[in-house]
């Protein structure tokens, strides 16, 4: 396989030179685990950047952040009502069912692989209230969605006032959290807020927006924080050496590094749109294109050296990242306008 | 806390250059989790190194690797035999709990927290042959020992027969497991085979031998090695950008810098050891020290800057690491002595 | 609410008088657990019923006899298929995801209740051959099926094939076997091998068919048969007093009790179908009738003090029972046919 | 074996003649699983008899019982306090591991199979309050003991007392519940009452006391009620006829029949007793007796048709049961004092 004109995924492109820089600058002898000066740190950049109380856990993938999150606020009798395409029922090789000790994950139906309050009401209004149905517990919604769409803040309220009115849990999965909060714009403050919401919980993700291998699990419950840190332990996901992890987080969070690089990806992202036309599946907000395209096409395409998934039968995925060469993306773009 | 001679753990120890070098040479374009082409390498080396088939597969953390291992062993209604000091036990926040879904860990006695065949069937003869006992299905022990002890091969042979005896798998622990094999002695292949006998499966340690994320799990039986893929990523252990942990253990691997790194942290421990005289609480084999100190004589060692663990109210408990400078062992030994 | 004339459940029926005869006639003291004489013919006496060396442990549920069955045929990382009304999947609580550690339920769909190879493989097909997305590892069955369907022996050899070819194990909940046997109709072995097929585990069901308290796990493999007989003592499911539960199953397949109670059932429903006419929903093949009736229609019934659950906003279901009096059957046909 | 002279186990015996009465009396159409007249009642039998606001819920083993009180108490990441011989802990199964998700049973020692605040102390001040160790969550007792020993009031005050100083549920394996309250004496409020103490759960056991397969979950917290009927139709214990069972355990409530079959059991243990001397390891306080007797001995009195269980090499277990006869009490008496 070709890497040379890559729109596979973000997921696994070159690490920042800011990380390296970062994970270099942690190398001094400290304590072990999260006992570190650097990880010390992430609670209070996090509240100043959330502007609310929270903790912040570092953590190897998103699988795990979103896991450990779920896990505070859903008994194992219980359920999870999340989108039939997210990636935690997708994609994480059941780890819901294995950190959850077995709860259930309810599925929604929605537009873009976003749902409403109406859309999760469909799902557990007609679970009858008794101990031969599981009930929910709690609301899993993915920002930006798994087809590249925002929520928006104003249906951001909706669902939180939906789910404290139900007494659910709502917790967000972030792996391309930046990306969405790009294209919401205005400053890192602004913009992380906005794009946040309400949720009880965040799976903040980096490493898909050049970080090498961090999360952040921010949790905006101390109770939820506190049992967090047991169950990272138990679940073999407290490293010895976090500061190299910590370190990456904070220098993500230094100048807005996390906003930028996700800007630039989204920017790289409408580059291809522009020769789309109405091949595009969906609106393109982050940095993922879901466009149609026959097989023919697509090894025209791949002729040309650019690297991509299939989607289906009839159309192809391109993910843009903070590194893709404005070169290739106009390239791209051409490419596709050109079939 | 001052870190200005620090004997406290090898696993805050800084990351070795060989591994800044490996990691910094992954970052081209791959593809992502362990589709890369570093990770396609790993099964193959560890087969060379040991020379036996085998399966390795990176994790970040020796908690998980070994609860991976083990879950391929013991069913959630079995039992694994450990040491009452191991790490699965003691130190590892109930991780076996979790990954064996509520497996039970059964505790043997045993010298410097090594045990024998003898001490097995102590712990798992009495336990009746019937549905209302918990019955053994593995044996789990760790190579160096909780203690800095080594199993040696005849004490390997003699667990492996115990084991295939009474159909238990055999998993051993090696967070330490280059130490152990340092302290045997021979060439990389020769002291790997020495140090690992016949076990089932083992969490070969690099993190604190100068790793900065990666630890290999390696197995031996490839219907353990499939599942173990699937639990990996159920775990949520499977990271985006594998390459960066992959690239660390190969590097790792070429010319056995493994076992030079745990060499020269067993040196720093024996500069040390050299001046403990009858203090010892435990031969030093490994990069481990148990010494007899007072409080006082604990504090005196602290003003002269050495940072290190007490270890129960009349000793404290030493560690060297790959980069402990000679002249700070040396120092500790001198101090030791003139107490 | 009235009892007079009830069709709500067979599971909620009086106990038959075999039963009471079996229990008193067990009240000698004897071993506890499953050490009795009563549980030590279970084996014998299933094993020639079915003609195929088999294992049978009674349970108090159909629940447990499900999962405990399942349990040996899905590891927690693996998934079960199971059509989307099935009892699994919808009233038992969540009781796969606690009995399988977090194991996914993958949903079929098909006419009846019931399902093909082809409906299976629409399913399943699609899933990805990686480590992301859960594997399939078995497949469960209902029989009679939730809409009161039997399953022929030809769709079950079909299955049974197509389990083998997919290397998937076959579970049937027979919460209603003996509906479904009686309705295939032949001697009690007959009737029993045609109705189990060749499926690998079945939960026999005898509490709707006139027990108290006694369900029996069949296990056609050995190996499952003794990991079921670990899981049920670690599930609180192993009675201190299991001779009481012994006899009452022995006492069912004493001269073909169970078919007997089972055929007396269908005869009742047959008499209600009569009456039912272009109402029913689904054809009437075991004990329960899906009749299409409008909110005024179930409510003159109900001041005929007939006894029964709305199902959903149009219909209705009526379920018999071993004990079901034929004049409330017929009855129940007349006052349908004449609204 | 032989059952002529029967002192194996209570959980064994006969079924009391009032529970046939009472079972048979619940055999007209109600409904199913806890919707009928009889687990109506049960809330508020409890709390009559308690004096103290609490829910109750029929179970059909012990085992089930206690892990599903326990489970409300102590996350799957934490702890239980146990004594080292206690049931849940030996015999079992492991059940603790599996409803309990894999937390962990931290073994306290004890005289007589009971412990102390400081027993416990012992046990969980040496726990470093750091996420590497397991917490203590909960605290299990034995009332009475497995070696027949009944904490005393007092005993239980200063229990109550620690658990809630500490931040520790309080749950109580009451297995023989009974033998121990009819040991401390009073009227079947005073000695529930005082038999019990201020623990947040109680598993009451019927069935070694007559009962045929129906033991209560008694609970006092009512968010731990409310859990727990979720629970235990997740673990398959929501039995459809539940009638059975709760009319087993309002016939024991009536009249205090609990209390008066514990008390002709305690008597009969008191008659053999009488015969042992020094013989006995443990004061006779409920209905085992723990008596030093050879090989030789055990085989004398085995030739004399007594039946019971070898306690080691050296000794045996004797237990008396409701239905025990005067005649085979002061026989077995008469035959120890003989050897």
């Amino acid at each position: 396989m070709t890497f040379a004109k890559p729109f596979l995924s973000d997921n696994a492109a070159a690490v920042h030179p800011k990380m390296w820089e970062a994970m270099r600058g942690a190398d001094a002898p400290d304590n072990p685990y999260d006992g570190d000066a650097f990880s010390g740190e992430l609670d209070a950049r996090f509240t100043a950047l959330f502007g609310r109380e929270c903790a912040a856990l570092w953590v190897a993938t998103g699988t795990a952040a979103n896991c450990l999150a779920l896990a505070t606020m859903c008994a194992p009798h219980g359920g999870v009502v999340c989108h039939r395409e997210a990636h935690i029922e997708v994609d994480e090789g059941g780890a819901p069912g294995f950190y959850l000790h077995g709860a259930k994950l309810m599925l929604a139906e929605g537009e873009g692989a976003k749902f409403t309050p109406a859309d999760i009401a469909a799902v557990i209004d007609p679970i009858r209230n008794d101990v031969h149905q599981v009930q929910p517990h709690a609301i899993a919604i993915t920002q930006a969605s798994e087809y590249g769409r925002a929520y928006t803040p104003g249906e951001l309220t909706a669902l939180a006032a939906f789910a404290k009115e139900r007494r659910l849990g709502l917790h967000m999965d972030g792996a391309r959290f930046a990306n969405a909060a790009a294209f919401l714009g205005g400053s890192p403050e602004e913009t992380a807020r906005a794009a946040s919401g309400s949720v009880d919980s965040l799976a903040f993700g980096f490493i898909k927006n050049g970080g090498m291998g961090a999360e952040a699990v921010v949790l905006f419950d101390p109770e939820a924080a506190h049992q967090v840190r047991y169950r990272r332990k138990r679940a073999g996901h407290l490293q010895c050496k976090g500061r190299y992890l910590a370190a990456q987080i904070l220098a993500m969070l230094d100048d807005g590094l996390w906003l930028a690089n996700a800007a630039q990806a989204n920017a790289a992202a409408q580059e291809v749109a522009a020769g789309c036309g109405d091949r595009l599946l969906h609106p393109v907000e982050a940095n993922e294109l879901f466009v149609r395209l026959s097989e023919t096409e697509r090894a025209a395409l791949r002729a040309q050296d650019f690297a991509f998934y299939d989607w289906g039968p009839d159309s192809a995925r391109f993910v843009t990242a903070w590194n893709t060469r404005a070169d290739d993306a106009q390239g791209l773009g051409r490419a596709i306008a050109a079939l």
